[in-house]
């Protein structure tokens, strides 16, 4: 991070150019693709210096492989370690594999431990060995400890620089303590009071510590939102902790209650953004897609969630089989089935999402999944009814059959009630039972709404109108 | 925030033993209600010591209303004005209701003016007013500043209270003017150095001017990740800009680049969250919906998008009702033809939802949409190939007809590539015309696969199998 500020403040104008607020210049890009095709290292340097490593990466990322190979090596020693985290995953690896041996070392030689072991953690072998390799010694071993934590947990999250002093220290002592210290961590917002057995027992927030004469006691400045993290705690409930209780930092703690790190506010946000995109992409059925993947690795993830709904569409058309004879004596139910169908689904899926979302806010629970329910059931029957006055009346109308319009009109009725309870029961049914309820709760209720709404459909119009 | 933290620690083994962390405590509840039923008032308020204003909130939207309203009444005086920021907006009017005049008077006095404008922002004008006249009249005066700036911008979300030096200041000078300081605010991480005119130049983190000597000049410890936020910015860019450049706190400057507050990133991170979960809901057809909603609220959000999705079912009819004759003498058609409309619709949500998030993180710019085109036609189309053999085999088994599986296989590939290139133009050209792709995307790809699908499937049997 050895940008100058007057160049970075020079970037924003030239941003708000473009439709959205920060994102990419297409002239910066142009002129960048420019400088990169012709060889040009200078231009290419000085057009590079006033962005954020941040979109660097996004650049990277959004150009073709055959671009990116060529600005990757064009730009070579300038290329540093804070890009590399930036990267996705998709593209990590490949521009990893593109940089000189002394390149990688010194990029990764500039990363905090929290940073490497990030970038560690979804590579393959032997580039973990080689960035291990290159790192200082300490910082390996530190590396390495961190990677003792279960993946995607509180321990591989924190920053093991961490400010902590006795419990009993006045704002004085506190102050000469960290004045004295020579490796302050870059980035730290409390003061942490530890007891003899390095326990944390409270915090200061630094603004505070400012503020206060040096003979005060720390432990009369502890901040109301203390709390400690386990270090095996699942980051998606680190970011929860966070985002619900306001927290700027919190101390993080081994099994013996012994103060092992920080975690800091701007680590949990960028969870939370990944925990959010990875419940919207699953509830679409696109596992962990990217917008760099290649044909081919999309291709793969897309798949089996489209052979889960083949599997759920073919079921609904033996359902359908089992009406061949009603359809063929009268043609008009084959138009108008696909309306109950679509409609179940479309119910559920409104259902579902917003049970789904309500389960991972902590917001649905034991205490109120009864009350939802009934309320999603509700809302079904009063949807329904109204649906089913206007697809009734367009039944009559369309095909002259008063009878076929009080069909579709009670199928459109059933389907939507089935829609609310499947929509809810689900989720919470997979939650309970420990499988991810936004990965797979989308094939469960379209197959409930699809087979309910063609049987019910065709199963009275059998009944009624032959 | 005047609790213990003593007895803010307490609560967190209870809390653990519930199934997810951080979920409130099943026994808790249960044991709160119990009190609130009993009406007994000193039992409920020794229950209710430990936990968070952010937990409360969340306790008093999942109990029912009749319990909440009882809840609220026998808590009285304890109700602190914390608990009514976190109320979602749907509770939050209601239980403004509820307090006596003076309860209420004491709970909005306790805030911050930036949380102040957060709870009026969405509440009627007879409840705006009763609010404001409860406030003293500097804050009055700053709330009512802060609610000119236009809704979900960078100036509803900023605080105002500053701390701003000269930029030619030594670490000594900002560190005496901060002790000599008495307002100093709650939650502050920078100090911010400005010009003569107010404009902010850079600014210093706390914990860099604590590690430093009183004499250094703090221009030599400037942030690289300075960077400044127009008052007039949409919220959800703020939120972007935070997690995009790892801010903690940035100056907000009006539009003479003057400095007028600062936002933290406790505050864009709430942002964000919602952010994500107004999308994910926007994505399923959901408009606002929360859990804590009436029926008749929620069937009020949810018709809408039914309507939208009963015509674009019905428009799907009538693509089949031209195929009556067809299907009259091929029943089988029936069977199948809802599997190529789900595939297709399946397909398009999937490259929808990636390209709605991409546009969202500025990942789908200028520089990369035809190669992204390009890819997700590239995807329908080999998925479309590998399910056309699947589905044409199935065709043929189950109906020994070699042609049908023919009609079908091409029908399926002719959907997929359509899905894909469907699912990634709408969103980007109804971003173009300042359409939220994530509320309308869905809607318009699922009506062009419903039609392909049928159109195809029918139109190809109609000439092929006849």
């Amino acid at each position: 991070m050895s940008e100058d500020t007057d160049q970075i403040a020079e970037i924003e104008p030239e941003a708000e150019d473009d439709d959205a607020a920060y994102a990419l210049n297409r002239r910066a890009v142009a002129a960048i693709l420019f400088a990169v095709d012709t060889g040009d290292r200078e231009k290419l340097i000085e057009l590079m210096e006033p962005l954020h490593a941040a979109d660097i990466a996004d650049l990277l990322e959004q150009i073709n492989t055959f671009d990116r190979r060529k600005m990757v090596e064009l730009y070579d020693r300038e290329f540093d370690g804070e890009i590399l985290s930036e990267l996705d995953e998709s593209v990590r690896e490949e521009v990893i594999g593109l940089l000189s041996p002394q390149v990688l070392t010194d990029a990764v030689r500039e990363l905090d431990s929290d940073d490497v072991v990030d970038l560690l953690e979804y590579l393959e072998e032997p580039q973990q060995e080689q960035i291990l390799d290159a790192l200082e010694d300490s910082d390996r071993v530190a590396v390495k400890q961190a990677l003792t934590y279960p993946e995607e947990s509180a321990g591989r999250l924190m920053q093991r620089e961490i400010v902590a002093v006795p419990e009993h220290w006045s704002v004085g002592e506190a102050i000469d303590f960290m004045r004295a210290r020579e490796d302050l961590p870059d980035q730290f917002y409390h003061v942490i009071l530890v007891d003899p057995r390095m326990k944390p027992v409270g915090y200061v927030a630094l603004g505070k510590l400012m503020a206060s004469p040096r003979v005060r006691a720390l432990s009369d400045l502890l901040e109301p939102s203390f709390r400690t993290i386990p270090v095996d705690q699942d980051e998606g409930d680190v970011a929860y902790a966070f985002n619900q209780y306001h927290l700027i930092s919190a101390p993080v703690v081994d099994e013996d209650e012994r103060l092992v790190g920080v975690i800091t506010i701007d680590d949990a946000m960028s969870v939370l953004d990944e925990e959010h995109e990875e419940d919207i992409l699953r509830l679409a059925g696109v596992g962990e897609g990217s917008l760099s993947d290649s044909v081919v690795e999309t291709t793969k993830q897309r798949f089996p969630w489209l052979a889960v709904n083949l599997a759920t569409a073919i079921l609904a058309s033996l359902v359908i089989a089992q009406f061949e004879a009603t359809i063929a004596s009268f043609v008009a139910l084959a138009v108008l089935m696909p309306i109950v169908a679509s409609m179940g689904g479309n119910a559920g899926t409104q259902s579902l999402t917003v049970a789904v979302r309500a389960i991972a806010t902590r917001d649905l629970t034991g205490s109120n999944v009864w009350r939802v329910i009934r309320r999603e059931v509700l809302v079904g029957l009063v949807n329904g009814v109204a649906f089913a006055l206007v697809m009734g009346g367009v039944g009559v109308l369309w095909f002259g059959q008063p009878l076929l319009g009080v069909v579709i009109g009670i199928a459109m009725i059933v389907n939507l009630v089935v829609a609310g309870l499947a929509g809810t029961v689900v989720p919470v049914v997979l939650e309970k039972a420990g499988v991810d309820p936004a990965l797979a709760s989308g094939a469960f209720v379209t197959t409930v709404t699809d087979i309910v709404g063609f049987f019910a459909f065709l199963g009275l119009a059998g009944a009624v109108l032959l």
